[in-house]
């Protein structure tokens, strides 16, 4: 749905989208102290079939044994290898107001690969201000960090008014794939890849659910 | 895949994850004064096709007109009765750190018929703290403010060490819909409805488009 990937592409993007998830399960397996794991318990955790499971990892070889699952560390490899996570990758952030702010300190991106390497926001006080030990420079700089920087990364944290020039002014930078906070579906051109964090999109797929409930 | 929606329900839970999705558009459609859609325009509008559409709304009845389109007012108010938005609905949020302090400052819950009525940490120095005209309440208090004020969702920002504690918390007390922040795919019994939001995972989704690109 927020998805533009070029039609050479042949594995889905729903399994592509599932890929990680996979890798955060394993990493955790692994912190438990498991070295295998069958696709059956690896699916109880994520909740999705076993048999979704070996369809997906099929897509890109032979990783279980039958009878045996699959090596934790071995998968967690092979994944992280597909997902090209072998290296880190620079990420800007656009947008510095409560959640960007949270988004600058949260240290799960480093973590997981994702640097973030300059901060943006439009609002000129802000400006030379250090966050999280990132200066905050202003959206007129993007384009020569995002060079400097070869990012292809950008996460977008702006209000909903402002988020489609943004990604505009992202995307002629050189940026190839936005994760867009924004409360409106920004528009990218093909070969540009954007995901969209939606949470009241979520919590109204769940009052659909609870509204049925309560009127029967 | 983060889904425990019990058998009895007949529509794709994919279907039901685009209702709210097609809602926000058609609102946007209506503040720049349209007044009917097609469903080709609408399906532009966020990467979904037209075909796609027409077949998502078939399942709830027959909205649209050959060759006039959509009347925008008329689906918006199908769609949001059908999501159970011709109420108001309380939430609580638990996990008050940058994140959590973020959400609850975001005005867009309460534009959307998502109510925060109560805000829940674990510190014990924060309880008693104003935050956006709601006073911070230890997590001890779960139980009694979610069974007075009927509440069926929950917001999660926990960190991932503690959200499963939390959630299960929050399912005792009578929580049936959560929307998880925590970096973490959290478990819950059949009947309550879990969506995750996970910026590492949507991020390492689109890494792999990328380092394919970068390989050929």
């Amino acid at each position: 749905m927020d998805q533009n990937a070029p039609e050479t592409n042949d594995i889905p993007d729903v399994v592509v989208r599932r890929l990680p998830i996979y890798a955060r399960t394993l990493d955790y397996l692994l912190t438990e102290g498991k070295s295998s794991v069958s696709s059956q318990e690896l699916g109880e955790r994520i909740n999705v079939t076993a048999a979704q499971i070996r369809k997906d990892l099929s897509w890109f070889g032979e990783f279980g044994k039958q009878g045996i699952g699959y090596d934790v560390e071995k998968l967690l490899g092979h994944i992280n290898r597909i997902l090209g996570l072998t290296v880190n990758w620079p990420v800007v952030l656009v947008g510095l107001v409560y959640l960007g702010q949270a988004i600058a300190r949260y240290a799960g991106f480093r973590e997981k690969g994702l640097h973030i390497v300059a901060l943006f926001d439009a609002d000129p006080t802000k400006a030379g201000t250090i966050l999280n030990g990132l200066p905050i420079q202003g959206d007129e700089e993007i384009p020569r960090t995002v060079a400097t920087h070869g990012v292809k990364l950008a996460i977008v944290a702006v209000p909903a008014t402002k988020a489609q020039e943004v990604v505009d002014q992202l995307i002629a930078a050189g940026v190839r794939g936005i994760l867009n906070y924004a409360p409106i579906i920004v528009q990218a051109p093909e070969g540009v890849w954007v995901r969209h964090i939606d949470p009241v999109s979520l919590l109204h797929s769940m009052t659909y659910y609870l509204a049925r409930e309560q009127a029967t």
